[in-house]
């Protein structure tokens, strides 16, 4: 089935059949959302921990996305994450926490079930792609490496919410005039850190310079991302990166402050233009979640801010402002993304929206 | 007059007369607040704009720090910054903003005062020491270039409130091991910006990433407080800084997240064990301000914090954590200062203290 | 014109021309917003300050609702607020502030506008409706007291944003019960003082018990909205109100504590009955800022919370919830209303779609 | 032994020995800080849950209150909260919760422990005062009733922390007018729910409209507070409340808006006088934790201000303003009282002093 064919069957018809794990969490609740009225994804299952299996989603969701559940899944029983609970999904879309990830996420590909995840569990796995679209749609060759025949399972990955918007920045910037070394400071969200985040006593008045495992992430995702395939392998991009990351008192929104040297210097202006102008090669596969702009630049002096311009490109833009000279590094610049849309759930329907694009789950039947 | 001889005259009689210039907005709040009591200081003189001159301290004054201010100072009657406003001082601490001070700071010392301020105006002029007395005291030989006979006045300066704390905890790495590059990324409190400061609207659920002419600061006053005298010219120190400034909605206490390249290199261990032991020379004086440790360093892994570590030596302590390899330069960490206490009155005063512990008020009578 | 005139015109035709005053404040960019793709309204004009007029509507305006102001405004020239600039508009929406208003209000209607406002400046004169159209669109009849002739101009204004929550609220249950007396305690988001609102200092981990003006507001306010017609005069309310006000660290969305005293008591439930029940008599005219439920009655023990629920309704809807027994009243329950949507340019247009839609701007051409 | 008693013996020898039972929480914490340099105890044994048992203060507890716990305490091991534990304190200060607090109090009381508590487990038992000393010291008649001989333990009870205000501002009015009914609303520090308390997530441009437990606690536990002595039993006040209780960003300081019904009808004027004259009877015990003033009035048209008035008389005090007509139930006002220092901890040790002072420990050795 490839995105053409679904175009033409019209209507729910042709629509892939998903289920998402993990639905209850901040993560899932997004991918809830952002799959009403998907006219490519048709939401039959939605999985959730023992504790919550039976339940009702709306009276088992903490719902924080505005009032209420879309109602066509407020009534909806959830199941289990085992593979007879999902069979009637063709793509699974997992909102999973990483240590539940590292136990199901193996069990249901090996199932055959193709899985794009948003956990942390696999992400360094040398045969997962750690995918951001407009970035790195190439890596997707790595999934001839997971499995033995087209009938398996498989398993995608999207970054770290921190790193997306990172990558996205650095990515024209690296094509162009090759990135050597990055300092990134981040201003995070509380959202981030999912429903079990951190305390009120913590942030009111209050940053704190400490993410547990956050920088590591950092330090080590983007030089997967940007790294390029040698025939059937990925070899890392050879940069370096360093993070400091804080928490501080915003809903949505990772703020990141960067610090970039490049092979070849590049003046704010053509920083500017470069990243303008990226485009990500994905326009003729018209991706439902993929915005008009990957990167958004804005010219003021006191953007991007997380409140007023976290839901560009309906959340899926980055958005780079206050390019200048760096003293140290050659170029400094502060970008944002939404952590819960761009950064996690928005990144894994647009990864998942790739691979129906590209074929990847031809001539799969229903499991 | 020396520290000793004020020690020896005891209670009021030897305390040197001072007067706050700019004394009801939030930095000269602090000044009053830390006046009260002081045992070398006595206040003798509020002086605030024109409008406010005439008024009684508590009733032109927004008071920030708590319930009322002293109740000392409350009933005192503003008066203007003139020369004869303040004769009967023997001291000025100017807590006036950048434009005033332009103006105010050198008919004040040209009429005769010794003045030490807190304002921008004049930390750059050649003949100005940017004095943090830990760091720089024999800066203080700059004095004689400002003035051709014992009797006039002079101006010493303190830096901005963000680069204070950097300075504290550069130095003793500078000392050991050269520092060469710096990248800083800053999330500064409100009060940082005055009574005038951000407003609520930009703050609530938000991050803003610039603060008008304060990268600029960082980057230019860093050098010059960590210069060397050459005979009786200042030479600034040779490294480069690149500075990333946010307003976070944190009350009171500027965090810092810092990489920094070292000429001989150190290891987290080194550094932390360097900065622990930094003493800054002050102990002999016994200045009332002084901290008993410029710098504390601490173990935890998500420290220093604004709200917890604030007031780490009443205010007065850089508080340095996090020390840790950086892929980039070397080495980072995570600092913060107060930053209207070390950041702003309390380094005038500690200044204020030095300048009479080292007799530079010496053989002035009354003005 | 009609409404149905209107429909029948069909496109840009038969669109009513309307012109905002005070265009680049909070409430003006609300209206600005809003109007985008109105079905019934044409924008075309935006009145600003003297300091602004001639100004290009993007640069003037400090844009908080979103990364930018709707592309099809954001190059328009800004106009001053003379008869003269807004030549070419059937009909004015006021967002300016009160004092303004009370110039230019009263020189615009007797230049022969419709103005439908949302400042304070005239809401208590006794032949200005103050208008939500859900509970008292019979108060229009007092714009002819206001005009001698047809062709002469008009005031209509909505009542203040806290006040608008709290009448929607008690109108139901003063029409099945009869409301003798309200005690209400406000919760208060920032963007209610506007752009020149509360700073981050009196905020940040903190609550400012007092907002000028706002309690005598609601405490007028209420009775003059809740009073009948008896003839051509309105016979205000016999009820007590009393309010407490607070600001607190929100951005949009006031919360109010309510309890209630009534003639004819009522149970939580029947109260939550009468209040879901509630439809406001404008389901047949089809007004687009209409929302589908004037009041939506929650059951959770913890909502109405103002980040989950201010939009519900698209921000027209009032959210009530913890209805219960008051010891002291009698009945007590929690409200949110979206105080710049629904407590201010929501309401304004919806006030100015009933007057479309009652006719009282038929018969009047282009001024 | 009486206070007295402690006073004439001096230094160590004669402080009464204590036990912190809860020691690792908020109340525990502010417990061992106002316990630093206390003349009448010495604090023996901090004890804590079985979890963290054996381990010391300052590696078990997230300390709060700053940089570090006292140094005096950071070393000291916990213990359990078995009686064999404590054996060697002649008093036990309890910051346990609800549920453990239930049943370990009895316990410890029928082992012979004096139990001056925070916990809500007991308050309403009718031999338990239920003890503000400025207001009901006279409660403690009902010690006699808990116990058949002198030997044995007894349990006195802090009220919960939003009614501790509200009873200290309005014993000195039901006393000069008498209060028949109180409508409250409270807006609640964080602080106040202790180290499990509100999400980050909740609080970020919110508000929740809901504390569990806590309107109940409000409207039961102010009557028994304000009640008589009759012969050896309490008549609970007859006054009817009625409370809304929020929970909003602030660290510290539980805000009440508040509307009183006085059977003698005072004006603002008189109640602030009646109010700011209140003294309850202590000065001549000169319990080292009684403020000088347990009330203070304020007349500004703006306070009190959690973040600005909270340490007023060392956050013993209950800051109380905006007193004026209430048009539905006659007063109104704004008070302010520090929830985890007069509302918890500072309480409790106010209690205990009392118990000293009156006596009511003599006679008993070390257990």
């Amino acid at each position: 089935m490839t995105r053409g064919g679904v175009a033409e069957q019209g209507g729910n018809v042709g629509r892939v059949k998903v289920g998402i794990l993990g639905a209850t969490g901040l993560v899932g609740q997004q991918l809830v959302s952002r799959l009403e009225g998907h006219p490519w994804f048709e939401l039959v299952a939605l999985a959730a921990s023992e504790r919550s299996k039976g339940l009702r989603y709306g009276e088992a969701t903490s719902w924080m996305l505005g009032p209420d559940p879309p109602r066509s899944v407020a009534g909806t029983v959830l199941c289990g994450c085992g593979a007879e609970d999902l069979a009637g999904c063709e793509l699974l879309l997992s909102a999973l926490d990483a240590s539940a990830a590292g136990e199901l996420e193996p069990l249901l590909t090996r199932a055959g079930f193709p899985i794009v995840s948003n956990a942390s569990a696999f992400r360094q796995a040398p045969d997962v792609p750690l995918l951001i679209p407009e970035i790195n749609a190439d890596h997707l060759a790595l999934i001839d490496s997971q499995r033995t025949d087209r009938s398996a399972g498989f398993l995608v990955t999207n970054p770290n919410c921190s790193v997306t918007g990172l990558a996205l920045a650095l990515a024209p910037l690296h094509r162009a005039f090759t990135v050597r070394r990055v300092v990134v400071t981040t201003l995070q969200a509380v959202s981030g850190a999912g429903l079990s985040g951190p305390r009120a006593l913590d942030l009111v008045d209050n940053v704190v310079p400490f993410i547990r495992g956050e920088e590591e992430k950092i330090e080590s995702e983007l030089t997967k991302i940007l790294g390029r395939m040698e025939g059937a392998r990925l070899c890392e991009a050879e940069l370096r990166v360093s993070a400091h990351c804080h928490r501080v008192a915003v809903q949505h929104g990772h703020l990141e402050a960067v610090s970039v040297e490049l092979e070849r210097s590049a003046s704010p202006e053509q920083a500017a233009r470069t990243l303008a102008e990226f485009e990500g090669g994905l326009r003729d596969l018209d991706l439902p979640s993929a915005p008009s702009r990957p990167i958004v630049v804005r010219s003021e002096s006191d953007r991007p801010q997380p409140r007023l311009d976290r839901d560009t490109g309906s959340g899926m833009s980055v958005v780079v402002g206050r390019l200048r000279p760096c003293p140290v590094l050659g170029l400094k610049l502060e970008l944002l993304s939404h952590n819960t849309v761009r950064g996690a759930a928005g990144g894994t329907l647009l990864n998942a929206e790739l691979l129906v694009a590209r074929g990847w789950l031809e001539g799969r039947g229903s499991t």
